[in-house]
């Protein structure tokens, strides 16, 4: 044993107790008689004290050391006279006998402190130094125990963890498949799994009932600011169950996670259909942490004389409460926010409600006071309060007062991540069309079931089919997202000809399952969390790296261990593979 | 919701009661006027009785009922006249008032049944059928037992799981990992790990101490019989520990689960050195629920005359207890048994110690009764037993007598897969020298640390140094191993020179490693299980793929699936690969 504790462990009762410490210099300070070295370990710092009239040779060692040097020392528990109420082992220090280092360190290239001096790019070349800092410590002890407790509350309600292949096939998909070359089936390749989809529905088939696994998922594709190619999901499935079973169980995880890791009761998770989140909210992920619901305006606002209403297919108000007093420059802010190009509106319109009951306007030469009269009402407005009003194409202008709501609420500060407002959406529509390929598109996966309700449209109006599909939305953040399953293979068969497959590439990719259907396939449906995004809420980030030991950059590369690389041609020639050359 | 209790559920308390369950058919018996329909699911089988009297059209309707079909079923609970004790539901049935067929099956390839008809061929393409089966349900449900108790004893201990990336880099031993294209960076891979060696050595230079993880490791190798190019293990790494602390909490870890899952509770584990493992079991993971320990007979065979005994390296016995009364049929299978070339031995000398003290053998002409009584003596042997010998080549009549013994224990019914001997080997050499490529090979890895008292050898003598390296053997099946792990750069580097490595290979490959070893690593060490080899010992199994939701076969294939399988030249040409032409 290197160490009788840790360095967050001594208390007061230690006192005049023969202890030895190990751990990290995190700082020592020279005061000429006395030296005072802090170290550190994970679970704290203990202050050291080296007396240079008791020992002068340790002392002097101790001046030695630098900071990041691993030490151990040996001494006596002594209570503090000037205690630091701001860590754990505070009221102590030790009175150092012996000092051993352990390992140097070079001097690390950025402060392993809360906050840091090092750039994003240094930290992840040096990420074994930036795991140090006690923020992605939090961040990587958090995410053990939201995994822990995952695991304990799906083991209570009888759902087995079953671990499903990472080498399996390349599915349609396909473009965006990691492929793993097999030395042994030449010419071949297995796909890494963009998720367990299809052998989570096999284990229902086989009657397994309540699975769940939390398990890495790997994609190839451009990544955004906030994905990597591999990332982690709570993949789960139950069979013999309706959508109203799924949300129940899943809402149960999601609050018992909550009570227990943030000792937070969240009420009941409200329910929105799809159709609503778009209309009130213009996303399918609203942020309900606060209102400024849309307010439709068309018929308000129309044949008053102002063509860009008239022309509009959408005019859409909402009401940032209290915000009348924004200055004309703060105004003319917003008019260039929704004007950029990732927003994309033309033009902002806004109406102050005044204290005095009148309204200022953006038109008052095409509007009478009556007129924005009834637009305030419209919206709920009250004196004091201030409409926004974007118009033009429906679909793009909800997508605009989406990103309009979303910057009000950051403005008015109205996003606080300490406030969790959980919510499901529901009643997705099975298929969207795709103006690229000029076909349908899955919306959620091929194997989602579409509402037994809307069977005859499936032939009639497929644009118009509603799923059994859902997903969990929190603070604006889909964490999590599933449906009832097709468990028919003639519906299943139906639905890949719709999504364009021929009857054998159907057969190719997914033979094995329709052929499983014909065994005795029972009602099922599951749901799949982002586990790397419910860290990241529950640790009130916006990035899931911070919550990653070792995250790839946004060109997919660890530039701590410099991979992807390139690989000899002795093992590409036992791969039977060759590298093209680019061309210049 | 479909069911209102699970076909394992329903007791005597609840007849009378409403119920509605769901399950799979499987068996109906048509008895004229009443019809009895088993329905299953993972919890248990109830009995369903459908009454002609009572409703024509639903007797009739169940009497249309195959195996395997997936039904709903309403009724009332009813106590049972004739009791079943088998099942935890023999004492009630189900009278039926509503049957749902939920989904049909065509007839199953193979029964599903404890013992089934189904070959091992048919089973794995069927897997999600096969699944099904009780014995295998009950392996599934011991695999998530055994990591759920794993994660919380490992969490009582303050270990964290922490998940490491599996994109990596290829590694020197690349010739055995699988790689990985990447889309985004032309002409470079990605490794799947081997293990997450470096990653957790890189966690204790990050401070985390006490680190664990049950992690899919992969490796691109020919198959042995009970092999899997994906694998399990529960991989641990703890810093400020020596060999003597790794031991006691793995050992902890391993008789909890024994506690835990099986009630049974292992005494403190034996250590034996790697050198009397060798000495006296003839490999290094003897298996100790039997004894017949090998017994050096060089002294008291040499010298009489026997020419083969004389010039012998070694010559080895082994005392098989109340052996003595095997017939000249079964002494002369010992002798082929030890004659294939598997085991590849050129003979086998016998004696029998008879009840009346005399001793007859295969070598009577040139040994007397004294000098058999002397080699009794030095075995141990007493009358009624067999001493068994075996020469040559002392590494290679070690490694017959091992086969024998084992041989033996199997005869002897000495390998009862109810009883768990486990053991720790320690003090493994560092290195190994392979005659193929001339050069040092490290046992373990070129990670682990040779013991401080050899650290002179590592110059002179490599061949002799120890190293703190250390199995886990548990009735003769390694089930996990580690080591104590260098920490200091010159060392590491010296190591890898040892190995063979150029400066330049070594810094290209581990270059991060070592660069995080001169920022204050601290002493560390580890240890990985195997995981799916530690639920088939649990589960009295001998092999690991009864324990694998989805195994691949010995050619590393899905025959499920059907992977790995070609892909598209559309997705080659997006990684910049093209495959090669096969010479013909």
């Amino acid at each position: 044993m290197y160490r009788s504790h840790t360095n967050g462990e001594l208390r007061i009762e230690h006192i005049n107790q023969q202890v030895t410490l190990c751990g990290w210099v995190q700082k020592s300070r020279d005061l000429g008689g006395l030296t005072f070295v802090d170290t550190r370990d994970r679970y704290g710092i203990t202050q050291v004290v080296f007396n240079m009239d008791d020992n002068a040779d340790l002392c002097k060692q101790a001046r030695s050391l630098g900071r990041e040097f691993v030490i151990q020392v040996e001494g006596k528990v002594a209570e503090r006279s000037n205690k630091n109420k701001n860590i754990l082992t505070g009221e102590i220090e030790i009175i150092a006998e012996k000092l051993t280092v352990l390992n140097a360190s070079k001097t690390p290239p950025f402060t392993i402190e809360d906050e840091t001096d090092g750039g994003e790019e240094l930290r992840m070349k040096y990420r074994y130094l930036d795991l140090r800092r006690n923020p992605v410590q939090k961040n990587i002890r958090l995410r053990h125990q939201i995994g822990l407790a995952t695991r304990n509350y799906m083991n209570s309600l009888n759902f087995l963890e079953i671990e499903t292949p990472y080498l399996i096939k390349s599915t349609p998909e396909g473009a965006r498949d990691f492929v793993v070359p097999s030395r042994m089936n030449e010419g071949q390749f297995y796909a890494l799994p963009q998720s367990p989809q299809t052998f989570k529905q096999l284990l229902m088939v086989s009657g397994y009932d309540r699975y769940f696994q939390i398990v890495k998922c790997f994609r190839d594709e451009d990544l955004r600011a906030d994905r990597q190619p591999e990332f982690t999901q709570i993949d789960c499935e139950m069979a013999f169950v309706d959508q109203e079973d799924i949300l129940n169980t899943f809402e149960g995880l999601i609050r018992n996670l909550f009570k227990e890791i943030k000792g937070i009761d969240l009420p009941k998770v409200d329910r929105m259909t799809f159709d609503d989140a778009m209309k009130y909210y213009g996303c399918d992920k609203p942020d309900l942490r606060f209102g400024m619901k849309f307010n439709d305006l068309n018929e308000v606002t129309k044949n008053k004389g102002f063509k860009i209403f008239d022309e509009a297919e959408a005019v859409i108000g909402i009401c940032a409460e209290g915000a009348a007093q924004f200055t004309r420059k703060q105004l003319d802010a917003l008019t260039d926010f929704v004007k950029k190009p990732q927003v994309g509106a033309k033009g902002l319109v806004y109406v102050k409600c005044n204290e005095d009951g009148s309204f200022k306007s953006s038109v008052d030469k095409f509007y009478s006071q009556e007129d924005l009269a009834e637009w305030a009402k419209t919206c709920n407005a009250k004196a004091g309060d201030l409409l926004l009003v974007l118009s033009g194409n429906l679909d793009a202008t909800r997508k605009q007062m989406n990103e309009l709501r979303l910057h009000m609420g950051n403005l008015l500060e109205l996003r606080d991540p300490n406030v969790f407002k959980a919510l499901w959406v529901v009643d997705f529509p099975l298929l969207e069309w795709d103006e690229e390929t000029n076909r349908f598109h899955a919306m959620h996966h091929p194997f989602t079931s579409p509402k037994a309700e809307y069977f005859d449209k499936l032939e009639t109006a497929p644009g118009e089919v509603k799923a059994n599909a859902y997903d969990m939305v929190i603070n604006g953040v889909e964490i999590g997202g599933g449906s009832i399953r097709i468990h028919d293979k003639q519906i299943q068969k139906r639905m890949f000809d719709l999504l364009g497959f021929t009857e054998e590439e159907a057969n190719e990719q997914f033979g094995f399952l329709m052929n499983a259907f014909e065994y005795g396939a029972p009602p099922h449906g599951g749901i799949a969390f982002g586990f790397d995004r419910i860290c990241s809420i529950f640790g009130g980030s916006e990035s899931i790296r911070d919550f990653i030991a070792f995250p790839k950059n946004n060109s997919g590369r660890d530039v701590m261990i410099d991979a992807p690389a390139k690989i000899d041609q002795e093992q590409l020639d036992e791969l039977f593979l060759s590298v093209k050359e680019p061309i210049v």
